[in-house]
């Protein structure tokens, strides 16, 4: 089991900063923790990221016909998303409790069989805000899979993935390409 | 804006099936309503959900060492996705709350670059638990995506689905391939 | 400070129904508590509510107008208070947990400076749903006031209040009009 | 559907200042958003809500009767109020989440057949605190409705409304009268 | 990491009922999940837990001359109760959601330096409702720490224990004493 | 009832320390609020927080042997007290919703019977996390105690009390014993 957290474990840490890094939240002895961040520097951070539903094309077709009315579906997955986003600490059990600043849920047809959700979350905080992006597509897309559910038996949730990220120490990244895995 | 729900438009709604089941949740005046599952009979029924943690193998190793010893990245992912599996009535908008009776999150190296997680939700109820097996294999993978991510920018969640249902009307279903679905 | 409740004070507290039913929740020593309903039947109840906002006649032509278009408005209104409902029993400290089997909220424009809310929801349950209608009619009117409040300070909820009930021993009430109540 | 967000529709909206300011949360296409704050200043803001409940005067006899004893119903009232109003960002989807300072829920009776609530809440933050404030004040006001509901159906509540608010560019706000909104 | 949960893996675990009962929530293989309680017969259940808050006496000679007035400590200390045993399934990770039918929280000063808090909790369900009431005295316990906090910081929660438990297969149970197990 | 907030009261507070300091959240009337710290400096702080489940050594023993295996049980508790941490201003009615920088739970076999589970919290904030402190201590033995109840009936959860804490105006403070307190 676990030896108490005190300033000596920590220093050592440091002193092996490969290993440190490898998994977040994850302290030398392998016992989780939720990392302390005090001393890092507030910044300005924002995070995109992205999920993609895929279904009949039917189905699709269906929803914006709907949208042109009312945009039901897609409003409903927006609202799920951006609550979701705001609930990230108390879904995901590492994450720290952070202000949001922005959240926005963006749905797009992107091809005949291919609903495309985007979640951009900002945040001035010490830590970055990938996860409440990831949790807020997730969530909008999961919602748009409830709604259409009885419709198409066969969706699926496709590259549930950060698409970019900015602030902190680590800079600015941006992906070019969410591509599929190989066997 | 709406007209008032009365006994007269429920009726309507009947007249007209083949549109009735095309969205879920969708009203024939196109708002979205929670669906009143009131008459329908209570069964038991079951769900089986899966998604798949895409990483780079080095980081699939560094879990499994780590695993060995304390498996704290996947249990960490298993209590994150029955909790949620739990509180999936108010993460999905119109989704029913169900008093489910069981829940099991399993997490499984399947290649060497790839985490499958698979979450089992079983109910009596009046409606299905497909949501809540969704919810907890969706948010399972958002927590090992969390605790990997300082050692993979590049981790993909893929083929969130449906493997298994059963329970209600529609029988047993079992999925034998996630891929496209088809028109 | 309370006695302990035991079997003799609830036979007690039956022998004075006068004075037990004056206010819910409320024991006869004066102390609060999620009464007892375990032995009251399993009932098919439902409960309307409603709440309306009483808005500049301008603000209302551009929730209109925009509807027209997308209802991102009301359909925020609708999904906030679809949710609220089914969180009652964590809102309101005394309200048993209850399965919703049906929710449904409902926006109108009533007149050029008013939108009526109307919640529906429904149960099988040893206890009425009536503070579940009552929640998801304020949490919707409350989200319609927050999207509105940039463009108008002086909005106003007025007349939240049950419309109609039924199920369980006190039978079918129907308000005919939201007044004040006599004495 | 929407398009993405980008800094030249940011921009866009900029030129059309009128428009921009007639609903909150409601992007430019019409689809809705947490709106960015990340860039206003953090000033020191208080809010002030009020709600008032119409019960028969016979029943708020009662719950003064019980307040000389305990004050059971009232302080239930505050309670939830308190509890709701730390809670608005979850309930009113487009709330960003605050970390208020400070919240008080006062319960008076105002004449023999109306309670009136106020809520106060307290920020250091980018933006108002109106709808912490009023969330608190409607939720404390159901809950004495839920614990009064079994001596009177007839109970309304009334005038839900900001009563003051400061803090933020817009200065400080004293409602003299809460009536009907004019155009 | 874990084999997928088949019928073949619970017929084996049916085998070995010694082992299977000595952790709740584990199953053969040392994997977390939440139990499957779909085939235990639906009975009444109950159950009584308590904790001691151990103070100063001056500080608790001031919560009942408070309580004298008001009660405002020790109603505060109910409703957190309540609203927690309500909330049991979100906090501890393998509790099933159960529809409670009843929950009470009592607060009793027992010695000079002592209040003594119990909760009871009961419900129709397939499982236990022991953890309900333990989360309520806990959380009703913390409560009066927070509210008396200030005044000693050297208040200790004692005794944490169930008391009563009737219902399902185990029968009533009643504890005499709490003191530290035996082997 | 209680009188409206206002300057004046607050003035006629500030002139009665003595009585101001007694219980926290309890303004003069005797009416709860949570307090205002809108104008107390930001400042690092932490707690720490233990609590000790006393149970059959042959429990104990079986948790550590799993422990060598998976660490399940542990973990299990661990997680469930980072989330209730979090959670804490949603629990106890009056604390203030606190940006935490750290959370981290332990948990060590202390004797042959007795688990000593340690949560410490952090924050930069205007008021204390002792609260965080001890509410996730609560319930990371509540979980400890949930997986092992099967197993033993006389688990009790003892000495939850604060260990140390530091920052904020009263200063470092470290306990050098955990008895009872004196007058």
């Amino acid at each position: 089991m676990a030896a108490t957290h005190t300033k000596k474990s920590k220093m050592k840490l440091r002193r092996s900063p490969a290993k440190e890094r490898l998994l977040s939240h994850v302290a030398r002895d392998g016992s989780v923790a939720m990392v302390d961040v005090a001393e890092k520097a507030v910044t300005s951070r924002f995070a995109v990221a992205q999920a993609e539903v895929v279904m009949a094309p039917r189905v699709l077709r269906l929803i914006m016909s709907q949208s042109m009315k009312k945009g039901d579906v897609l409003v409903t997955a927006q609202i799920a998303g951006i609550l979701a986003a705001k609930n990230t600490s108390q879904l995901i059990p590492l994450c720290h409790p952070l202000p949001l600043t922005h959240i926005d849920v963006r749905c797009e047809a992107q091809s005949p069989d291919r609903v495309r959700v985007r979640c951009t979350a900002a945040c001035n905080a010490q830590t970055g805000v990938e996860m409440e992006a990831l949790t807020g597509a997730a969530v909008a897309a999961l919602t748009i899979y409830d709604m259409c559910k009885a419709a198409d038996r066969g969706i699926v949730i496709e590259r549930l993935a950060l698409v970019e990220k900015a602030g902190g120490k680590s800079g600015h990244y941006r992906r070019k390409h969410i591509g599929r895995p190989t066997d």
